[in-house]
């Protein structure tokens, strides 16, 4: 893409209620834009890192078996009156509204309720075990406080996948396998050299949960890491007993904040026995489905990636997830530069193109903010030394390359 | 995709207070939910659908320029009292809702006043015109009525472009480029022969708007067609001096129900002048920015299809759009089938394989009602007269084809 026709721009300010460095710097770099607190567009750059880190989420969840669906915003009471989460003393974050009839309707916080009330639609028997559907979209939660930026909004993008197994034995085995989906997330994303899955408090059906933690500053946890054996407790279950029954050893572990980037949870018959989800088993025996619940919020993972992948001037976005792969800044060369241009862009490859009538010290200052993993500079200075000037976002060094070498060096 | 995982099912039953044809063929065919009146959730064929449409419209919406962003349901009243669409007595639609602090916020209907008020971050010369952002996400509006199924729903998918250009002659230019790439659209779709652009009333900014309407049984609207022009005129403005204008002879205009399925829109300095975005021109001159704004209903369409690419027996999807291009039935050849289904997997072509245990009726039966283009069956029979049978969803004779042949003939 030409820089010339992006419409956003860079800008050395940010909203001055803005107190979350992951918004500042997403703001500034023309990623997202704050609509209120809690409450961020995202614009052409910003949507393009969401879609990239939402693709590796769905990838690992179609790998796991996982099937996908888009679930409704507007959500009935019904279902939550029977689970009992409708009442706002249960649940304080509920966003709600009237239908023009009058009847109050709530804007899903999560989905257990309604994937549970709608697959008693395809659940008779236990041939029809176990299944893994998933959602990746926004969800609503009405916070108090609202100020770590994308890491907590009011509207976020979460994805979420629920287990219906047959037995407690067929959800276990799931569940460890789903562990190592998340770590994949993590690692593919850039963060799992600083992400430790996190025994947390569990429920009627299971000692803990697991969440995953990142370790940052900007984080709203505190975990306790035993980095030897690369696992964590949260602060919440960080008692003598829990340390003993995991085997650790208080005085190796670690204090750290944190940002829970995942969690995984055993919910048992919670939900399926309040909604009345049953199976016919072999026998023909009436039984229960078992169920647990998968998060991964993609807006809250770009959230800690903006924390942690950065530096004072700016972002260095993981090849991964990164808006583009190269940025390609032409100074004065416009003419080769849009070879290169075109020549990178024929072999598939995402390149933002600096061609802006602007002066060079913008251009590689913006280049910085926004952090794309490699810049390629085409100059009369690096032309009359043989080539492109390459430098990748996260090195200080830059190199001279001939211009036919550089499909091979960005491939 | 193997159906024994699928975790939907068809039906013979839909929920009692669902009059619409769409929902109910979609609903039994297991591609989408009902929530509640208006309030669909996609399964997984559905989302695969809606997600295919999705995609058709983004090309087209790239190929003028447009430049994909994420606005937020959430909407805080503040550009919407300067456009003055806040009150509920100029706009009866809205859902809204309050913050924890007893702000009211509401959903987003439409994007006009949120955009224009983020330019403003962006906009400041001449050079930064034009430009043309869209979004594809869910909206909200609360209908009093909602009974055309995923026609017309209280939470729809919509893509919105808006165009921002530095005059009205830029505008215009725009305007007749966007018209092709909605025909693009409507015929990529499968609804092009049936799909006219329709003169409607226009504002204050251009005497006309259009709309691309979709002749059904089922549509709301009622058009006047002129089949040799190929254009049509809504009945809102069907009066001698429009027939005149337009250049159309009332004896040849045919009266049809058609449903709305795209509307675009000079809505020149309407939201530039309430919220103030203006440009400095070449002479440093503050202009205000000239605005129009153009949408299609990915889920609207997506109804549309059903209700016109549908016989008694089911859905007959349009390749472009179909869950699956295969429906790959075994019966009681699991074996032979799985290498079938391999190869074609093996060759990038999506593949739904009913590997169910079930008599061959019913897999039949629901393969109708599904819809996918391609029906390939592996059977005894096929395989003594030399190799596969396929039949095509909307042809009634099927050939025996060789098993080396398949991937030659479904490609």
């Amino acid at each position: 893409m030409k820089q010339s026709k992006l419409f956003t721009k860079t800008s050395k300010t940010f909203p001055k209620d803005e107190v979350s460095k992951n918004a500042q710097l997403l703001i500034r770099a023309g990623f997202i834009n704050k609509e209120m607190a809690g409450v961020y567009s995202f614009l052409p750059l910003g949507l393009r890192v969401l879609n990239k880190i939402s693709d590796i989420v769905r990838d690992e969840m179609n790998k796991v078996g996982g099937q996908e669906v888009y679930m409704t915003v507007l959500q009935s009471p019904e279902a939550w009156q029977k689970s009992g989460r409708w009442s706002d003393e249960v649940v304080d974050n509920w966003f709600k509204t009237h239908l023009k009839n009058g009847s109050e309707v709530g804007l899903g916080f999560t989905h257990e309720e309604a994937l549970t009330a709608l697959l008693k639609r395809f659940v008779s028997s236990y041939k029809d075990l176990p299944f893994y559907p998933y959602q990746i979209q926004e969800k609503f939660r009405n916070e108090t406080r609202a100020k770590s930026g994308i890491m907590r909004g009011r509207e976020f993008f979460m994805k979420d996948l629920y287990s219906f197994s047959r037995s407690k034995k067929e959800h276990d085995e799931f569940y460890e396998k789903i562990k190592q989906s998340y770590l994949n997330v993590f690692t593919r994303v850039g963060l799992g050299d600083r992400t430790y899955i996190t025994f947390a408090s569990g429920g009627t059906f299971s000692k803990y949960s697991h969440e995953f933690q990142t370790v940052t500053e900007a984080g709203e946890d505190i975990i306790y890491i035993d980095k030897e054996k690369n696992i964590a407790i949260n602060q919440e279950v960080y008692i003598d007993e829990v340390i003993k029954d995991l085997g650790l050893d208080k005085e190796k572990m670690i204090k750290a904040k944190a940002v829970e980037v995942g969690n995984i949870f055993s919910l048992g018959y919670k939900f399926s026995e309040a909604l009345n989800l049953t199976y016919k088993d072999e026998a023909g025996k009436e039984e229960l489905v078992y169920m647990g619940s998968y998060g991964i919020g993609p807006s809250r993972l770009m959230g800690a990636v903006a924390e942690i992948l950065s530096d004072e001037k700016g972002m260095v976005w993981p090849e991964s997830i990164a808006p583009f792969r190269v940025h390609l800044i032409s100074l004065n060369k416009d003419e080769e530069a849009e070879k290169i241009y075109d020549e990178l862009v024929g072999a598939g490859i995402e390149v933002l193109f600096d061609d802006r009538d602007v002066r060079a010290g913008e251009k590689f200052a913006d280049s910085d903010l926004i952090g794309i993993p490699y810049r390629v500079v085409v100059s009369e200075k690096s032309l009359g030394q043989g080539g492109l000037e390459i430098k990748k976002r996260n090195q200080v060094e830059s190199e001279i390359i001939a211009k036919e070498k550089i499909l091979e060096k960005i491939k």
